[in-house]
């Protein structure tokens, strides 16, 4: 597809513009608060996937800058792509080719203005973001009336650092619950985002 | 807490009927549709522990017939309990202490009701369940407005079998996504659920 055919799906379609979404492995925080690279776990890849490809997500990047762990990734998705994975469970191997792994953001911010013609808008999400945060009512507006593609960042560990989240164009409001504890793995919170962001379309 | 306190206490909160749930490991789905007992997963326990508590259900139930299992979510339990991981992560052994491990769901109900005073409404969850279906809306109103305690059922691997299914009292109309495709993990399914009744009160 070219530049201005996607431009030309962008508008067109009802669903406004096509979201994407990556998980970061580095800069993250450990449980001290310190700002580390976090390693590759299996499960976020296969959960993460499969909410992506339910709720319609364009892509899924899984970024890390540690190449050892990037082969690792790749490995993963090529046992469910292509090997004995592929054929004992087709439905993970749809997931799956919602998978891009890159070396940073910056590759996949790239990756996405390849495919749309647009630099996205980049949204961090966590549990304690400070204001100004965008709410997923209005994070809803913008993905069905914007034409620039959204890029939902989500971090390992104990959440994206400063620095992940200072570089992004907007912060989600977080995931409330009842009471103080706001402790969800990223598996889940991730789930509950998209839906969320579904919701408000 | 005696179980006229209790009732006093569910009459009295503005926050309606408590929410329980449950994860049963048996009878379920296999790939193939056939009825088996599904292992135990580390981070299903530690995943849908976290959610429980972050959206203020009361007690999570791990539910496995099968003795050596109901022995390993024990360990698990206690390593984040007692050992070195509750002076590791204290917000982890906080959701934790949510989990009741038991061998049956009859078990599991007899529990909340030794604890509420009711025997609790059962609702299975899944992603091709039958009419006639519940709606989140309808849910959230039940707990709202209703004396009996809730208790949510999800299902491990390719989820709750029929059997389990027709003995609950409801069921959750599904988790739709954006197209034909729905298979996410009970991970991202359960917090999703969780979230949405949470929303609908």
């Amino acid at each position: 597809m070219t530049k201005e055919e996607n431009r030309q799906n962008l508008r067109g379609s009802g669903q406004g513009a096509p979201l994407y979404m990556a998980l970061l492995h580095d800069p993250v925080y450990n449980r001290r608060g310190e700002t580390v690279t976090a390693a590759v776990t299996n499960l976020d890849i296969h959960d993460l996937a499969r909410a992506a490809m339910t709720f319609g997500i364009r892509r899924f990047y899984v970024v890390t800058p540690v190449e050892e762990q990037r082969a690792l990734v790749h490995r993963i998705v090529g046992h469910w792509m292509d090997g004995y994975g592929g054929r004992y469970n087709p439905g993970r191997r749809k997931a799956f080719e919602t998978i891009t792994i890159t070396s940073s953001l910056e590759e996949a911010g790239k990756d996405v203005e390849r495919e749309t013609g647009s630099r996205p808008l980049t949204v961090a999400t966590g549990a304690a973001l400070e204001p100004p945060l965008l709410t997923f009512a209005e994070l809803g507006t913008l993905v069905r009336t914007g034409e620039r593609p959204c890029l939902i960042l989500f971090g390992t560990a104990w959440g994206l650092a400063k620095e992940a989240v200072s570089g992004a164009d907007r912060r989600l409001e977080p995931i409330s619950g009842v009471g103080e504890y706001n402790h969800l793995s990223v598996r889940s919170a991730a789930a509950i985002v998209l839906d969320r962001i579904r919701k408000n379309l």
